[in-house]
């Protein structure tokens, strides 16, 4: 049996949240201000630093296990044809990973993670959500369970990436049903043409209509409209924070499916942070709704976990620092003159 | 004797330049288009690569010599109270810089480059140059040519940066005497309150009228109102283009400091790209001005090439993208249906 049997199950797992350890907190900010550099000037890398020891409750936080977990799954609404790719590149691309042909297998490798691919029921997509609910409730709790079930607890940092062709046509869904506006959260996705663009629009505005009753609970306007990586990703993300682990989200996708949970509960994604701004159009407009600023701004849209792997690297540049640097004691640097 | 003994010697130097190669960046921008995720879906990634091709002249480029360089100077301006720490700090910093406790140690390490720092004359600081030149001809040269010929021929990438207790003034008067507007460039650089921003902006407006007769020219302009660091910048990205190098630039002072080049040639920083947009209020317009987009922006604003090094970690992660992955026929891949 999954280990979130019932809707009401979960939903008390993602109210019942740890707060962060302000004590490891407060020991990383005093100790940055001691080191050999004017107060601040670090910028993100030191607020980057004691929030990893806020939800890691370390001081120093560490970084010797981070962990990528990607998560893969089709989408029946892909019938309406919303995407610029077959259904089937999903699995194509779960067996890329597998070959360590795809970006992420890269970027993992020179962030020093380890990658776990995750592919859930490809063979079974989701049901069209312009015609009935993507997931049942049993098949939703399913794929959370499962989700939550991959953080292994001595994770240092869990990175949470996705792949399924159709998906950012679910992530627009969803996020329009939690934060209102119709079609505003769709874009071009892998490429799909103005033609495209305008049918992804209809399409979620017809999902929306034939689900309006539910959108009023983050958690079923997740199984009506989501799929089984958001669902997942969604889970991966409450255990993380019931594990006390720190999250790195990756674009649209991955922000949309976590984005329940804070509608649920206002701090329930402060031990996350989200890697980098996609340049899938709906994501800035999702994170200023999550009032989130992403660590990077590359202009990747690909999905994988790939932009939250990149910003690994800054998370590993600022404990570098915390840790290596010199203080103006130990250095004889005279400290502010004024 | 110095290697640019004259100043029309330097000149002739900045406006004689390679231009890129075009076939290694096609032969990039080709492969990119053959791997296994939508055009373009890496973004700047995919565009870090073709440029690294295009400067170094080679497909696939590559990234196993990355060199730091920190220049360190001292500054006459100063005695004029335009700085939140002692001069003396140059030098406690240059100490900190050889026994490892500085930011750029631990970057440095993190991100796979070597580092060099090169003190500049630390005991002989620039004139005031609200007096008289900061630096003469003879001084100038002399700083451009150390620059210059602290790049070796063999590196892959080349990162600028510095240190000099009161270089972010001598920066926005620079800047300001090659793009106009004052005190408009003028920050709070290591943490001056709002007197000492005022102060700032007074020395500047000051320098920039004493030295009106010059200001049109950019290579007196920075020697009358710059650094020897700011000149060792200058002649180190010059030589990295005469070398087919590509250059990493930090924040406003590594800005300013190669800013006279783009000032000289429209296309001379072609092979340079801006690691970050520094906190430092001045270098997002110094940016503007220089129709630049920094790749990073993490609210950092410490110098020593810090920002840059970070960047370095993106440079490497598009590169093993780029390397790494596999092609949609490797792969098996269907490639986009429309």
């Amino acid at each position: 049996m999954a280990r979130f049997a019932f809707l009401e199950t979960l939903r008390a797992a993602c109210l019942d949240l740890p707060g962060p350890d302000a004590a490891a907190a407060e020991g990383v900010s005093a100790r940055e201000g001691r080191l050999t550099k004017p107060p601040g000037s670090l910028g993100r890398l030191e607020e980057i630093t004691a929030w990893l020891a806020a939800w890691q409750g370390r001081n120093p936080p560490t970084l010797k296990r981070a962990e990528i977990l990607v998560f893969a799954g089709n989408h029946g609404v892909t019938a309406q044809g919303v995407s610029a790719y077959p259904s089937e590149v999903t699995a194509q691309m779960v067996a890329n990973f597998a070959s360590g042909g795809a970006a992420i297998n890269q970027l993992a490798r020179e962030s020093g993670a380890s990658l776990r691919v995750i592919p859930l029921a490809l063979d079974q997509p989701t049901t069209d959500f312009t015609k009935n609910a993507a997931l049942d409730d049993e098949a939703f709790l399913e794929a959370v369970s499962t989700g939550y079930d991959q953080v292994s607890g001595d994770a240092d940092v869990v990175i949470l990436g996705e792949m399924g062709i159709g998906n950012t046509t679910v992530a627009a869904a969803l996020s329009a049903a939690l934060f209102g506006g119709g079609g505003r959260f769709a874009g071009k996705g892998t490429g799909v043409d103005e033609a495209g663009l305008a049918r992804k629009r209809a399409v979620i505005e017809q999902g929306l209509a034939r689900h309006a009753d539910v959108l009023g609970d983050p958690l079923r306007a997740a199984a009506a409209l989501g799929g089984r990586e958001l669902a997942a990703i969604l889970g991966a993300c409450l255990a993380a924070r019931h594990k006390r682990i720190p999250v790195l989200i990756d674009g649209i996708v991955s922000t949309a499916a976590v984005a329940p949970l804070k509608a649920l509960r206002a701090d329930a994604l402060d031990h996350a942070r989200v890697g980098h701004l996609s340049a899938e159009a709906g994501h800035r407009l999702l994170l200023q709704e999550l009032d989130v600023k992403p660590l990077l701004d590359l202009g990747m849209r690909l999905g994988e976990g790939s932009g939250a792997a990149v910003a690994l690297l800054v998370l590993r540049a600022a404990l570098a620092c915390h840790t290596g640097m010199a203080t103006f004691e130990e250095a004889q640097v005279s400290d502010k003159s004024t």
